[in-house]
């Protein structure tokens, strides 16, 4: 099984699922007569990321993890997003970056030797980059997102969170 | 990759993980002078799982994902734990079967065809198995735990979610 298949193409869904739950919280807000840009800065624990530092951290997992795996150069981010429709063009900018990393870019990213910026002097092979990394920290920051709008009274569900799955008829 | 390298020592060690987050919860507990029992039954919102259901969640996540996958026989568990040393005791159970599984086992995972008993009637390609269920859900129900310690004023930080990582010198 590819890299690719365990990331980009379920990233994009993941991040689809997060505009859903955007929507669904906006929604709340209108019905609470809240201002929904309250919500980006709520939070679970005080020493912990707010629900707009949660979103961008997700959106870095993608990007940095597809871009590492596959050599490409990541688009940058300067992480300036304060309102809600900041905060939905960045997922849909990170979106359209990981619909530009192909199938094939993905080749031998297991074998590849990843640098980490916070790690110096220290490298992850790909295949454990993936395992270790990558995947624990997406899900992370999707699901602490996630509990962040759930605490706060939004009409999320389970399938809210996993969103569409390729059944097959039996 | 393997579809046993993303999941079995990788669940492990995220079980291993856990067991150090309950630690740290005990000693919370016992520093805050309450009963750490009391934490099993803790939840970020009215209609979301209680920390002892994440828990029973993850260990079921982790043992099924890998028991579908090989095509092993999960081992039963009623979903009984009440108190800190019953859940303790399920996740080192889960453990072991984890133990058990092997990399050999896994091969050609990705093509089996995985039934699962809340979707009659449809079967899901063990690669989708994989990247649209067993890893968002797995991940999803380490971090509401995670989240929910965080909440309840457990001393823990991103690197005891993460672990140990395979680093290699550069």
């Amino acid at each position: 099984m590819s890299l690719y298949e365990t990331t980009v193409p379920q990233f994009i869904k993941m991040l689809q699922n997060v505009e859903r739950w955007l929507g669904k919280a906006e929604a709340h807000a209108k019905a609470k007569k809240f201002e929904v840009d309250t919500l980006l800065q709520a939070r679970l624990a005080p020493d912990q990321y707010p629900l707009v530092r949660q979103i961008q951290s997700a959106c870095d997992g993608a990007k940095f993890g597809a871009a590492r795996l596959s050599g490409k150069e990541a688009p940058r981010n300067p992480d300036t997003e304060q309102t809600w429709a900041e905060i939905q063009k960045r997922i849909a900018g990170t979106i359209e970056f990981l619909q530009s990393c192909k199938s094939e870019d993905f080749e031998g990213a297991d074998k590849r030797l990843i640098a980490l910026p916070f790690l110096e002097g220290k490298l992850l092979l790909g295949s454990d980059y993936l395992a270790e990394m990558v995947l624990p920290n997406m899900y992370f920051h999707l699901t602490t997102a996630y509990a962040i709008l759930r605490h706060n009274g939004v009409d999320l569900g389970k399938m809210d969170y996993l969103g569409s799955l390729k059944l097959r008829d039996a």
